[in-house]
């Protein structure tokens, strides 16, 4: 149907570029491995903000913002930070035409900075917890870029937590997780496994990295969002000191989270279709789209717009502002019309005909199942919202059925391999092996451990070591 | 009263910086001319973000997301754009590990790499207007940097729009104008004036450049907000070209509109006294401080909190979620507990004690004119958005009167002279002088022609030259 868009079959990674395209979201910008975030885009990064920044302030945190440029001797004073970071760095070495003492990195994730500003700021117990957000863009060197998935510069929101004890450091990572876990799934309809990282997967620095996995529609994994327990390594490197309710000086407990633009990719990825985006109704920026059709200039004028601006009333009335569009495209045939819409992921498109409006209906046709419903004009507002409720839940039970029925157990390597190599999809393991044998796993297979599921308690032997080792999935991922 | 803040008139400056430090607002950053917006001057931010965001939106501007870095030589195309911006850039010249074939600048505003793709995009008149926003981090190399006011990283919006003919860019350019006088004015009470710059005070590659100047309490400008008409100057340099109406190719008519955290500056130094910040109502993140007092741990319990989440809920109900906040510091003397909330500019402070519950009433205390009002209980959504109604209309006629009375008329290049050096403030004289007329006054006297107002025509000789020249108003400007 859509020959501006390869099939799925064919070439994966060009439907995936295809799929943006046709949908108007991003552009490659003159800059190495960076890109344009178009409106259409964009709408969603507003309204995944929008979601994520409303949970972040119930839950008692508050937006702030630290400086783009870190001086690159805080990155060097975390061993491990430095180590994982160094080498995608940006580094501004000239300034105001002169060339500086000490260059700066453009800020790869702000751990280093904060931490900085913290050790200021933080005295006593009482300043305790601080718990603060900032909505920014980051800046890590890419050799390959892929639009939204890997990209030198992407936007992001990193949380950045100090805690008086590891308990409630740990209670902290574990809450934005579960804050991760349920809007991606209530809200994005993107099902996700979540648990903890392996050593070798960690954040460079991290005590436990924790992670929301999903499963893309060629089954490969795509990390949604995570959260680290920092343990006291940051507030060590950076001094990040208070005075205990013993009068005593003692080291915080810090973590850090975040999700980034990279969550449109999976988005695209979990959802969309042969035809182009498909987009869950709660997090589209437009919710529907109405095409009045007929060539009857007068008509238009006089009884298709205004009915349509009555339907657009309708729609904001379910779902605010802003959210739906009315095709006045006319000179368009109204097959090309229907085509723009279906292209940029909307997930509900209503016609609006002569016949339709002499039979007091309008036909709605939903995007994702393209099953079409011809509702009583009377009746709209019921209708539609229960129409994007069961696109909604259809959109995020077939993704999960689909990770089901594409997650195997392997109870030894060569079935493990074999899975991998044949089958693909999440594979169920016992592991117990250290980061080098997760590197071998990777080079024998192309795929990474991508987490212990919280909750699996299942142990058994460890596939690569024979010792006793935690239920672990593994997956090629993006 | 605040000993934590120097007297306006004892030292401006340290009064300026006193009163974002004993708000909370903003802190110095480890990075050259940089700083830390903290929470309470964040919010206000996000503030001024929603209800600028939203006008955009109304007026069919859509937001997108342009690259951080821009090729050094995009910035040279246009002659005297590279002029005005090279010298404060900050370059990266080395990325993921490797030193850069060409040296990246970090954007100093993005008329150059938006007008690049622009050239991508547009190929029709049917592409026109292109109507687009961003909200994004900014880097201009200062020497001297003063907090929300100049510094090296700041954050602001540029909107960047193409047109089919001058005249429809004209129109944008004083749309947008329009639009921020209009907010300026009516949410954030900022009396601001609105006019053409002179030649001398473009900005660099416009072809007229319109702005908003406030002034501030010593009587200093302060460029608020800026709309400028472009031209084909931008089109010209990066080929952004459109079939016409008749089939021909021909150039786009730009502009480009910005305002920045910079406005954070304006708020404090228009409306704060000596005892710190004070906000108006409608820009206010928190509308009301609700202080409830005794010393009675079960009163407070079981009466004091279930009447104070009460009246929280008749702010919520009023403003929405999150623009009151319940004091519950007991431990602290009632006048400390007044005092942190003042000088956060909360608007209103609403007392509770004991005699005040008995009485069915709460003690209202205004920020800005310390006004005590008890006010009855089962009155009271009625009297806080009276009050604060009130409050907003205070500060905005105070700031506009200030103005008015500070503004004087010089006949002469002598009696200019006099007045800037002995009262200050606004300056109005007629001017018909070259840029290197607006340096010589500038070296003469420290002021510099801010604007030629929106609809004043008055003519006269000019002070310098004694050609006819435009009423204009001058003022040393921050």
């Amino acid at each position: 149907m859509a020959k501006n868009i390869k099939s799925r079959s064919e070439d994966y990674s060009q439907w995936y570029l295809d799929v943006i395209k046709a949908g108007d979201l991003a552009d490659y910008a003159p800059v190495r491995g960076c890109m344009v975030i178009k409106p259409t885009g964009y709408a969603i990064w507003e309204e995944i903000q929008k979601v994520f920044d409303a949970e972040f302030k119930r839950t008692g945190h508050k937006n702030a913002y630290f400086p783009l440029l870190i001086p690159y001797n805080f990155l060097t004073k975390e061993a491990e930070h430095v180590e994982g970071f160094s080498p995608e760095c940006a580094m501004v070495t000239h300034a105001g035409g002169e060339e500086l003492e000490e260059p700066y990195a453009i800020r790869p994730t702000s751990e280093t900075v904060i931490g900085h500003m913290y050790a200021k700021w933080i005295q006593s117990y009482r300043d305790l917890p601080v718990l603060y957000n900032q909505w920014c863009n980051i800046m890590r060197w890419e050799k390959r870029s892929r639009l939204f998935l890997r990209t030198s510069e992407f936007l992001w929101q990193e949380g950045h937590t100090a805690h008086e004890t590891e308990q409630e450091a740990r209670e902290e990572t574990l809450r934005m997780l579960e804050v991760y876990r349920k809007l991606m799934e209530d809200v994005l309809a993107l099902p996700v496994l979540t648990g903890e990282k392996t050593a070798g997967e960690r954040f460079p620095g991290a005590v436990d990295t924790y992670t929301c996995e999903a499963m893309m529609s060629d089954k490969r994994a795509l990390q949604s969002g995570t959260s680290h327990f920092l343990g006291r390594n940051f507030a060590e490197a950076f001094e990040i000191k208070f005075q205990n309710r013993q009068g005593e000086l003692e080291y915080c407990w810090t973590t850090s989270w975040g999700i980034s633009t990279r969550l449109i990719g999976a988005l695209i990825m979990t959802h969309s279709d042969d035809d182009g985006l498909i987009l869950p109704p709660k997090i589209a920026p437009v919710k529907a789209a109405i095409v009045p059709i007929s060539q009857d200039d007068k008509f238009i004028d006089e009884v298709l717009l205004p009915k349509a601006k009555e339907i657009a009333g309708i729609v904001d009335n379910l779902y605010g502002f802003n959210h739906v569009v009315i095709d006045k495209d006319f000179h368009m045939r109204p097959g090309d019309r229907f085509f723009t819409h279906l292209q940029k992921g909307v997930p509900l498109r209503i016609e609006l005909g002569e016949k339709d409006i002499k039979a007091g209906t309008a036909r709605l046709v939903r995007r994702d199942t393209g099953e079409k419903i011809d509702a009583s004009l009377n009746d709209l507002e019921a209708v539609i919202s229960r129409v994007l409720d069961e696109e909604q839940a259809n959109l995020y039970n077939k993704a999960k059925n689909f990770r089901i029925s594409n997650t195997h157990f392997a109870k030894n390597y060569d079935e493990f391999k074999d899975i991998i190599a044949n089958q693909g999809g999440f594979v169920e393991a016992y592991f117990a092996g250290t980061p080098e044998d997760e590197v071998k796993i990777r080079e024998d297979t192309g795929a990474t451990p991508r987490c212990i599921v919280t909750g699996d308690d299942r142990t058994g032997p460890c596939m690569i070591t024979g010792k006793t080792g935690r239920m672990t999935i593994f997956a090629k991922a993006y």
